[in-house]
């Protein structure tokens, strides 16, 4: 059972002010998910969760998180300075990319972000560039083969693109202590959009068991384990949420098991989760405007995949509330489309709603994680607005809609189009 | 056999002025295609091909095909607005949208483009918007069902959200011409990226046959019959491309056959192409910068799916030449990869091609359509520039690079990040 995190009276009072389509997210849900996961992780001393900035990018929300001790996971120049901006301090910033620009290593450098190399060779690039290695440095591994957790669910980290083998990753370390190194971090992300409380857990095994023996075998001492995102959300209704506490307590029984005997009892435990902080805090609010009665039945609504891309992309399943109907009977089939010539452009397909009538206002759960972020301008249509409801239930405009302006502005040095730039 | 339309000596020129990557467009070839376009219809005295913006909304690349003769076919607000600041008329001007918002009808008609309607209810929103119906107009047809052309090549007609029934569709001219309409379009587009000559020329059949049937039963008469776009190219080495000649060879075949013994030999044809006119006459343009060796090997460039995304949207295969190793043996099997935090920011798996060397650079074969298009700022990233090799052999940056204040433009109405807006 998915429930909106508001009802129809605000949204109309929203939409009276701010036109749909519009992403809306919700402070109270954010403030208290991240809070669940300070208490979750509060046996770990150092522990901290480097919000995924790729999930969203809005600094409102990230301003929220970094009231709840959140960190920044960036991986690109603009979250960095997105990051830098909002005046979050250099460990507070993980630069976890990959395929990574000289320039960005140089610049995160500047900002002091700590820099989770995702290969061997980045050593040599990342020190031709600033000129020596940074004394916190973080590496990533990748086990390759299939990952397995439980129940079935796994991952190909082998035919990932990211991370080192465990022989480079030994060697990167030793490398980076004779290039002087002194606090080291191993990063590693396995499996996406997990829901079991099972992932984290057996990540931090296969990590824990990793750092003893790379104490072991070359007395450097890992600092902090970062695991990463890969914590998900159920999109579907019938869906359970992972439980963070479980989560928290899983890793903490590793840890005391693996960890604490072999004198590494001072590991700071780092995550950096983006769907999981942020995905079930947003929501995509849209007009239906459209109908028509064909092969099948369509409903047209005034969003469409340049506001949430994961449909047309991935085929994924996004709940959807029709505001005031929310008891009456899931009768209709419809297709629930946007405007794109791009016939993928559907936010459900033969899904079971009650009747949709004109203007009804449709709320599209779980989009704050990859979904404005993922926005694009395909047959020219603009972004929409960001709208936070506040922990108060007044609302805040916290990013305005694009305007033909923005979608010609990288031809205002020309001559041409000059009346639209 | 694929081979780029520059060489690796007029790149290295042009990357000298302009970094990598950018979108590279071949003035020449895109000329000579719409010529030979524009000559295989030359036996239709009405002949347009309105290139569909979607493809690429470059307006130096859409006053080309202007000269050219060509049209646009718009699918948004801001596609209509680039139309009519560059000059096109009205009955240049297509507005072959779904779902259309009412504003976007009311635009249109501002401008005067020809509105194609996509179903019959929005002859009422039409009329609602602007107070009448305008004295063209064109409707837009779906058979439903399974389309077969032949050698079987087919799509679902029946599962897209496009178009009317036939009812609908004698309805909807019969409704259209008591309300004062006085010149009609039909418009039908039923399989996407076909490469066959046999496309149009059986689609033409089967719409020739409906305005045959329309006129004997309404008295209606079809001014023009849009063949919209689904003319595709081979993005494989291997194939075979469309020969535009025996495609409109074809079409008047059929037109001979059909429409001139009904007394609809005036019937004009219009066309809606954008891959077919721009597809293979772009390339990206980006530099090989890192390398891994781990359970596969990896090439990273400089360019990622935000500059190019429908290898990681569809697995669509785009051609790649390592510039000057072009006779090269491809001895070495690479993942072509950009920096995206996302698995699936990959240009090639498992691809043949000979050794690569850090700084080599890639042309990356058929991106005029629906490459810089489909442009998203995922993770961050920002767009590249567009340039142009003149049919002199010079070049023309045609789209400045976005900046990082590009990216964050949607904020600078607020207090916060005032320094990066």
């Amino acid at each position: 059972m998915k429930t909106p995190f508001t009802t129809k009276e605000k949204l109309e009072e929203i939409i009276g002010e701010i036109p749909t389509p519009f992403h809306l997210y919700d402070e109270k849900g954010i403030r208290e998910n991240a809070k669940a996961v300070y208490e979750a992780f509060s046996w770990n001393k150092g522990f901290r969760e480097y919000f995924a900035v790729k999930a969203n990018a809005n600094p409102f929300l990230i301003n929220i998180l970094k009231e709840c001790g959140c960190g920044t996971d960036c991986s690109s120049r603009t979250e960095l300075m997105l990051s830098n901006s909002l005046g979050f301090s250099g460990d507070e910033i993980m630069f976890s990319s990959n395929d990574t620009p000289a320039e960005e290593f140089a610049y995160a450098n500047e900002i002091g972000a700590i820099i989770n190399l995702d290969d061997i060779t980045h050593i040599k690039v990342l020190e031709d560039t600033i000129g020596h290695i940074p004394s916190t440095i973080s590496c990533r591994y990748n086990p390759g083969g299939v990952y397995e957790i439980s129940n079935g669910i796994m991952d190909n980290p082998g035919d990932a693109k990211y991370g080192m083998t465990k022989k480079q990753l030994f060697e990167a370390y030793q490398l980076l202590r004779d290039k002087g190194a002194k606090r080291f971090g191993l990063h590693a992300f396995l499996v996406s959009n997990t829901v079991t409380n099972d992932y984290y857990p057996a990540l931090a095994s296969t990590l824990f068991e990793l750092i003893v023996e790379l104490k072991e075998e070359t007395g450097i001492c890992i600092n902090f384990v970062n695991l990463s995102g890969g914590v998900g959300i159920p999109y579907t209704p019938t869906g359970t949420p992972n439980d963070i506490r479980v989560i928290g307590e899983g890793v903490r029984k590793v840890y005391e098991e693996l960890l604490v005997p072999a004198g590494l009892g001072d590991v700071s435990i780092y995550t950096e989760m983006g769907r999981f902080m942020m995905g079930p805090y947003g929501a995509l609010v849209t007009t239906a405007i459209r109908e028509k009665h064909t092969y099948k039945e369509y409903i047209g609504v005034d969003a469409c995949a340049v506001n949430l891309m994961r449909p047309a992309m991935y085929g994924a399943y996004h709940h959807i509330t029709v505001m005031g109907k929310e008891n009456a009977t899931c009768d209709h089939t419809y297709d629930v489309t946007g405007s794109l010539c791009e016939n993928n452009d559907k936010f459900a397909v033969d899904r079971k709603l009650p009747k949709i009538d004109m203007g009804d206002v449709l709320f599209i759960h779980d989009t704050g994680a990859h979904g404005f972020a993922m926005g694009y301008n395909y047959n020219g249509k603009l972004k929409s607005a960001e709208v936070l409801l506040k922990e108060d239930g007044s609302f805040e405009l916290i990013r305005r809609a694009e305007t033909p302006k923005d979608y010609f502005a990288t031809f205002d040095c020309f001559d041409i189009i000059k009346d639209l730039v």
